[in-house]
C-alpha cells in the first residue's frame, strides 16, 4: 500500500469564463468542483495504475466532508484527521490563459498536528512507500515533511517528496530516498538557473549532496532528469503533448512511487514519461489518458548524461 | 413579517490578493465566505433596522447547508425549499479592482419549482410585503418572478420587486407594487440612456406604463429617484461616501420594504439614501453603519422632479 500524505486537501473549483477582465463581473459558463491537493491527485493516478493507495493527512468543516466523500467514490481508502478549520478551496479560471486562486489552508492547531504524526507513526509499518507532496496549511512548521521523513525511516519506509522552498529544504536533511521536484522549484531552492537537462543533472547532484537518495527534475515539455547514485538519464518525447499541464507532475509522482523499491531507472522513466504526457491530454489533475500512455511509451527518448 | 425570497442563494467568497494577473498563480492572502444572494442581504439589513424579515427561496447541497445555517445564526428565520443541485457560489477578488466571478446555480427541477409556489402560496397571508430579488438559477422560467407577485397578489400582499432583463420584463405585467432597477438596468430595459435625473424619472414614469405601480432608480453616487402616481422626486448626499458598493442596493431595497406600506415618499427616500450611502462605508454586502447613517439622514437632499 503506499500512503499518500495530503497535508493541505483542497476542493479545487474549476470556471470557465469567455475572457477574464480584472475589475468587472462575469458569468461563468462551466462550473467544476473535485477533491483536490496533490497527493490526493497522486492516489487517483495511483488506482488508474493499478496500486493500492492510501490517503492521510487533514480534512476539516463542509471542504473537508466533500473531500473524504470523493475519495470514497473513487475507492481510495483514507485516514484524514480532522482539524477545526475547514479544508481550503483553490480556484482556476479558465478563459484565454488560466488563472489560479490558492487559499493558504489551515490554520492546523499544534493538537491536531501531534495527533497526525502519532496516527501516521501507528500506521506506518504497513506503507511499502509514502509520498509527501504539496504545499503546507498555516500552523504546521516547514519542519513538517522532515518530521514524517523521519518517522517513515523510523519503519524503514521509503520516502518520495515532493515539495518546494523551505519545507524542501528542511525535509532533506531527513534524507528521502527520492525528491521530485521541477527545474523552477529546483532552481529556486538552489538559486540558479536550471535550463538545460546538463544543468538540471547538475542540479540533481546538488540535491543528492544535501540529503536526497536520488532526484528526478521535472522540465515541463523537455521531459524528465534522474539522477542517482550510480548514473543520469534524461527521458523526453520527441513532440510534447499539449493540454492542461496541471497535475502532470502528480501523474509523474505516482509513476515514481509505484517503482521506487525498484532499480531499473531506465523502465522507470519510460512510464514516467508517458503517463505524465498522458495526464496532459486529460482536463483535470488526478487521471491520464490510458490509450495514449499506451502509445507514447516505445516513443520515449532515453539518454544518458 | 417581511418575506424576502432568494431563488438564486450564494456562498459569496471574497479573496482578497496583492494583484490579479490574468494568466498567472495567486496566493489568497484572506479569505472571507457569507451567505449571499441579494434577498439575503436584504433580509440582514431589515434585521439591523428592527424588522422581521423571513426568507425563503431554493438551498441544496453543502453549499445551501452553509447558508441556511448561516442565517440561523443571523437570527433571520427561513423557508428555504431544498434542491437537488447545490446552491451557488460567488468569487469576488479584492485587488486593485474588484473582480466577481457570478456562478449561474441551479438547475431548479420543475418539481421543486412547484412545490416551492405551493408553500408560498400557503405561508403568502403572513406576510406584509414580499421583496423578490436578485437572478435566476437555471431552471426557472423568466416569468418567475411574475407568477410569484401573482402569489402574493391572491393574498392582498404587496410586492417590490428588484430584478433586472427578461425577467424584470415579464414581471411588469403581473403589476408589482414597487420596482428598484438601477440606472444601468433600467437603461437596458427600455434601451434609452438613463444619465440625468429626469432620465431616472422618465424611465420610472416608463416603467408605470408598463404594470410597475411605482419605481425607485437608483444612481450610484448620484442617488436616487422616485416615482410614483401623483409625483417625482430626487435623493442625494452632496458628498458620496467612498468604500464597497455591493449591497448598497440591497440595503435601499430593504428600506423601500419597510416603507412599501406607508405614503410619505420624502421620509422614505431621505432614510433609503442614508441607509444605502451608509451601507457602502461596510466591507461587507448586508450590513450598513448605522451612526453614519444616523449622521446622513439631515444630510440628504430632497428635490422634486
Amino acid at each position: 500500500m503506499i500512503c499518500c500524505v495530503c497535508l493541505n486537501a483542497a476542493v479545487d473549483i474549476t470556471y470557465h469564463v469567455d475572457s477574464l477582465v480584472p475589475g468587472t463581473s462575469h458569468r461563468v459558463r462551466e462550473v467544476r468542483a473535485r477533491a483536490g491537493g496533490k497527493s490526493v491527485n497522486v492516489a487517483r493516478v495511483l488506482k488508474q495504475l493499478g496500486s493500492s493507495p492510501i490517503v492521510t493527512g487533514f480534512a476539516g468543516g463542509r471542504t473537508g466532508s466533500a473531500i473524504t466523500e470523493e475519495l470514497v467514490s473513487f475507492g481510495v481508502p483514507h485516514r484524514m484527521a480532522s482539524t477545526a478549520a475547514a479544508s481550503r478551496r483553490t480556484v482556476t479560471i479558465v478563459a484565454e490563459s488560466t488563472t489560479v486562486l490558492n487559499e493558504r489552508g489551515g490554520p492546523v492547531t499544534r493538537a491536531e498536528w501531534t495527533r497526525l504524526r502519532d496516527d501516521f507513526g501507528q500506521v506506518c509499518r504497513d506503507f511499502e512507500c509514502v509520498v509527501l507532496s504539496g504545499s503546507l496549511p498555516t500552523g504546521l512548521p516547514a519542519t513538517a515533511y522532515a518530521r514524517l521523513t523521519e518517522i517513515a525511516h523510523d519503519h524503514g519506509v521509503p520516502v518520495l517528496l515532493d515539495a518546494e522552498g523551505e519545507p524542501l529544504h528542511e525535509a532533506l536533511q531527513s534524507r528521502p530516498e527520492l525528491v521530485k521536484p521541477n527545474n523552477v522549484e529546483v532552481a529556486d531552492l538552489l538559486g540558479r538557473p536550471v535550463e538545460s537537462a546538463a544543468d538540471a543533472a547538475e542540479a540533481g547532484r546538488l540535491l543528492m549532496q544535501r540529503g536526497a537518495g536520488s532526484a528526478v527534475i521535472s522540465r515541463g515539455a523537455d521531459g524528465l532528469v534522474a539522477v542517482w547514485r550510480d548514473g543520469a538519464l534524461s527521458a523526453r518525447l520527441a513532440e510534447p503533448i499539449s493540454g492542461n499541464p496541471t497535475g502532470a507532475g502528480d501523474a509523474l509522482a505516482a509513476v515514481l512511487a509505484r517503482h521506487l523499491n525498484e532499480n531499473s531507472w531506465p523502465d522507470t522513466l519510460r512510464e514516467a514519461a508517458a503517463v505524465s504526457a498522458a495526464a496532459v491530454a486529460r482536463p483535470v489533475a488526478g487521471e491520464f489518458a490510458a490509450d495514449l500512455a499506451e502509445r507514447l511509451r516505445p516513443l520515449v527518448q532515453i539518454e544518458e548524461l
